[in-house]
């Protein structure tokens, strides 16, 4: 059982605590938008969303920033999920 | 009788509480948009929206997971509707 | 003496409370727009509004549901209507 | 002396209280717009409003019946006009 | 020295108590918008505002009423003007 | 050390107290937007603005009236400096 | 381990507070937007953004002054960092 996001819809995963850590990642924030860390889950097809071609630039397995201000809480076979647009997403954690 | 709904609207039903179980499927938010899951019912045509064509991707019998915020609930013949717009769909929940 | 609406509004009558029990449809609301159902009496040309080709899709006859937020209730001979936009309609009634 | 409206404005002016009571229209609310009948005095050219070509449909002469939520009054001559947009104009009310 | 308004701008100056008078013309509102009536001292070219081509229609020494909800007052060699948008004037005052 | 404005950006000074006299320029305001006249520094190079193209109009040099309701300012080497649009230009003023 | 920006995504990186004195950049605000001076660490590839191609206009290692309205901060390897788009850019700072 999975969650399909549709359009530019991303479904992430919020990193453990513990890899945070190894990360050395701490959030704040100095606006109402909470800046988030998160492993991408799934990825939808992009397409027109609100008469714009959205092509999607994430892929599964990417870790993210993003800004939960439209984020989508989704319990699922006891895990968490969020839901969020792909403009959402402020950028890419890359090693 | 039947709710028909136009251009890029949906009908959607809230899965029974046993249903949701078998999901395993429970939502919360840490937004003003509660998510909500819900099996579609009926799809409109699509067409043109605010000057967008828009293409309908969901289908009768998908479970989907949405958010409530603009959805309108609606009584007829004793079960309750919700009619939401494609894109307040976040995802469709797959087995 | 009629009501003839412009481009894309629709002038709607409410089903009598006889008429809703035989429907068997009563309306609830979990958001600000209290969804209604009611007859359609007169309909637009359509046309450009904000720069957008609007085709009507309800004719005189249709029952719809539609929600409230924008309308503007007019009494006509003794009669109330409501004026909406097209876009205001969540979905026909069909039998 | 007189109002020439621009673009897609157009000077109303409200009917007199006894031709009210001939027509049978009163006019109620449910919504923060208050819907208004009048009749119309003079029309703008249309044109380009807001990048959209606007084509003026109603004519001096018209009785409509508006939403005056953005309409300004203007006394000339000890008349009072109303000055609307085009859009704002739910219905012509015809015999 | 003088006002040069760029783009759809337009400088007006409020016509005289006593011109205001021969005008017979009294402006009241029933909106926030309070109408205005002025005398055009300087038009801008028009051009390009917010993507759209914008054609100046009003030209110096119309008499225009306008909704001042936006209007910039400036005070220049001890004369006040005020600096609206072309799309901020109502109509034009001919006799 | 100097300020380089992108796109339609433009960074002006306030003229000094005594210029401000020998320009007879007094500014006040009837609304939220509170006008301001000074000299142009530096111009932006225009270009894509939100999806339309801009030229820019006002070059280093130019007294201008703007509406500083969206101005930021900045100090450098002790001098203080706005960057506002070029849209918030309202007139250039000439001798 | 580092940032990568997304489409219009600038990551910026504040001056330290030598730095700003060498520059003799002090930055105060006349309105909710609070400008910024940092140096930019990461250019996201530009692209379509809201249906507008984007083309980046900053580079890596210029110093920028920007409106923090809508930053977001982030810690990483126990550096902070501010995520922003390149609209939120006022000017680059030459020396």
């Amino acid at each position: 059982m999975k969650l399909v996001p549709l359009f530019d819809r991303v479904v992430v995963e919020h990193v453990e605590e513990n890899e945070t850590t190894s990360f050395g990642l701490i959030l704040t924030t100095n606006s109402k938008e909470k800046p988030q860390i998160a492993k991408v889950i799934a990825v939808g097809k992009g397409g027109m969303v609100n008469g714009n071609e959205v092509k999607m630039e994430v892929k599964v397995g990417d870790n993210v920033v993003y800004s939960d201000y439209a984020g989508s809480n989704v319990k699922l076979d006891g895990k968490e999920y969020v839901v969020i647009r792909q403009s959402d997403i402020l950028a890419i954690v890359e090693d």
